[in-house]
């Protein structure tokens, strides 16, 4: 059985949709119907009453059409028996939103042994214990959790797997802040049936995904079939992974989290060496790693111009380099000779580029795009928009130029509401900023690194 | 000679202030007039025609009153005759904005000569080649960069030196961003007089600054000078330094940026290690620490809550403290009683404190307020504003129960618009935040470590 049901289903069933506003099964149906959602709905829920002006039906037996998906949010104790009717209805996958299972302790222990004696693959069954799924281009939107407080990405690349509804809830809301978009989110919870393995094999193959982010606590799957299944997707586009409770008191407190076992460190990050997975080492490098896969192209070549209107940020940015294991080749006579027609004679023509205090965006635009057209593989700019002669078109000459040569380009900018603005539009234009010299630096050496890896076929 | 004129004269004459808007000897008129300057104001321009209102004079010397402040911003070639002018006139404190001297190579590198020679004890001179002061308190403003790209943040407790310009903006701009004040800022370019050592030493015995934050590319004192009056300073108050120019390369980079030599990395780690000063190893960590330095009082033990309503974080802050060599501390047998009491029984309590995902501003009241009094000298509040039932009151909880019993709390928040509006009130409540739990965590531990030193007397 494959997953397309979960993510492009045509009916939808609401399994205890409620009339009460706040309500987690309000929250979900109002969710597909302003997400504009283009399948049918179909709230469940003894009280027939319509639900927000649709049909309601007292039991997902009586809906007269066939159901692609059942998203269930009763209480714990009747998911049992809606589970089971959802099997006689031959709905092949639901999502169980529900909470109070093995998390919880023994007594839900029990209950989700249960669940797991029905589904034996009658059934594909994403949870308990979840957000579910959000999925930017059909609309599916089992989220529930308010617009106000949690905002949805646009439509994107980056596939985004997490255990944790929290961490995936905060991850999304963050997205949507810096305009970075995703193609699908899934948090599966307790994982009792699709779990990991699951969602990585299915996502490497999704056309709408480029890059799979995994938030990972443990495994739910077999070990083995963990390791095989990361292997073989990692050669088809690039997987990065933060696993979380890698320290002694952090994996005790995984088991207090989602009641699975953390496993050792080492193991762990043996296999996404193996693997060729990217491991994120903290929730930052997690976010600025997906950040600059999913935006640029791989470097072919491993020669970097970084230009600067900030001297000392230029510094900063070489130190980085240099721990990064990164050369910075210094300009050839001839590109030197090129530039200096072109520009003041207090610009500095070394590696990195000092544009100087009085830069401006044209300034920006023939070092950069000379560097780009002739010797360098990729640039960082580090952009003080403080700088007063500085034009704002820069925002739009980088990422025409990183276009244009179709290399990867990586922003740097700290300051304030103008700097804001300005980074704002840079990332919607498909540049990935960093607040820092060194952060900008180490994503490109990633990206570099990534390239330079014998699993990666181009 | 003492620096208070640089930072609190009752008169200012701009020598080089200009008719026309834009150039910088406008804008530095203009800034003082705008921030509201207490002191006099005195143009000098051969065109005396008024400049914004002022009376303008031909000549420093033709000014009528005592100066206590000469700012210069005339062309490279003409400030050693306007120099002479100000020793004859009396004035003891002069900032040279203008550049042009040895960051240009030989010619200005004679020129700066020169002016080595004039100034011998007979004033006190900032920059060349610099953007001067920023006085919070005094208002005191030279920096000719406009309010629209470049904000200046309020009155705070944070001295900041650097001798780059363009990193000393972005920091100020970043700095009102995050709701963070500052007591001066100095930006002393090449430093051909007045240098790190006199302005660490000056601002070690002012009562306005609590923190000395120091960007460093290389030193223009001498390295003994340099080693002892940190050492002295050090216990003082907190020095937080980033020294760029590490590398190889970096350090090669110094040199076409200031023209002054960066020395070996090893030497000023060294340095900083022996004075305790703290060192941040990249811009980040410089932020982090300048933060939490200047708004947190130091933990009186190492007693560490960590407080979540998303129990991944929680992990993931786990995994740093311990990275940190933080132990954290499970709640007594006395305190859990005492929470359960409080709490719905499927809260964690254990450390880290889980809220779950139905978290109220209540619950972390409770357990923040009773882990304080009780038996924590410290708390990291991880909070996950994109919890439905959280209520917005959290952001008054937290810094009330911070303030009641002076113990040092840091939060964790990371999202959208809803989130950074709220950590906006958190951070002008004077709680740090940061935007991920590790950064959190570090910059606790370093309270704790700093605080562990045997210089450090309290």
């Amino acid at each position: 059985m494959n997953l397309d049901n979960f993510f492009t289903p045509k009916s939808v069933a609401v399994i205890g949709a409620s009339h009460t506003p706040g309500k987690v099964g309000h929250s979900i149906v109002k969710d597909f119907l302003k997400a504009k959602f283009q399948g049918k709905i179909f709230p469940v829920n003894p009280d027939t009453t319509p639900i927000l002006g649709l049909e309601t039906y007292a039991s997902v037996k009586d809906i007269p059409e066939r159901i692609d998906l059942a998203v269930i949010a009763v209480p714990a104790k009747v998911v049992e028996k809606v589970l089971k009717e959802c099997i006689s209805k031959k709905i092949n996958s639901a999502i169980i939103i529900t909470s109070g299972f093995s998390e919880t302790g023994k007594e839900g222990k029990k209950l989700e042994e249960k669940l797991k004696k029905i589904i034996r693959k009658k059934i594909r069954v994403i949870g308990p214990n979840c957000l579910g799924i959000f999925d930017s281009f059909s609309k599916v939107d089992t989220l529930f959790l308010s617009e106000e407080r949690m905002k949805r990405p646009d439509k994107g690349n980056i596939a985004f797997i997490s255990q944790s509804g929290a961490v995936g809830s905060t991850i999304l809301d963050w997205l949507h802040e810096e305009n970075i978009g995703i193609s699908k989110f899934i948090s599966y919870g307790n994982g009792i049936d699709v779990n990991e393995v699951d969602l990585i094999t299915y996502l490497a193959k999704d056309e709408k995904t480029r890059v799979i982010a995994v938030y990972l606590e443990g495994i739910k799957s077999d070990g083995r079939k963990f390791f095989e299944s990361l292997k073989r997707c990692c050669k088809i586009k690039p997987i990065i992974i933060l696993k979380a409770g890698k320290s002694e008191k952090g994996t005790k407190a995984v088991i207090s989290h989602t009641g699975s076992l953390a496993g050792s460190s080492e193991v762990f990050s043996a296999v996404f060496k193996q693997t060729g997975a990217i491991e994120a080492a903290n929730w930052e490098e997690f976010f600025d790693y997906i950040k600059v896969f999913s935006t640029q192209p791989f470097p072919r070549g491993e020669r970097l111009a970084i230009v600067t209107d900030g001297g000392g940020f230029g510094v900063l940015a070489t130190d980085e380099a240099e721990r990064q294991g990164l050369v910075l080749k210094e300009p050839s006579k001839n590109l030197r000779k090129i530039l200096e027609k072109q520009l003041p004679p207090y610009v500095i023509l070394h590696n990195p580029f000092d544009l100087s205090g009085d830069a401006t965006a044209e300034r920006y635009r023939i070092v950069m795009e000379e560097c780009l057209r002739r010797e360098y593989d990729g640039a960082i700019a580090i952009v003080l928009f403080q700088v007063p002669t500085l034009d704002e078109k820069v925002v739009d000459i980088i990422p025409e130029i990183a276009k244009k040569y179709q290399k990867p380009v990586v922003v740097c900018s700290t300051g304030g509401k103008f700097t804001l603005k300005n980074v704002g539009r840079l990332e919607s234009n498909g540049i990935p900023v960093y607040p820092t010299p060194e952060r900008a630096v180490k994503a490109f050496s990633l990206l570099l690194k990534y390239k330079k890896q014998t699993f990666f076929k181009k």
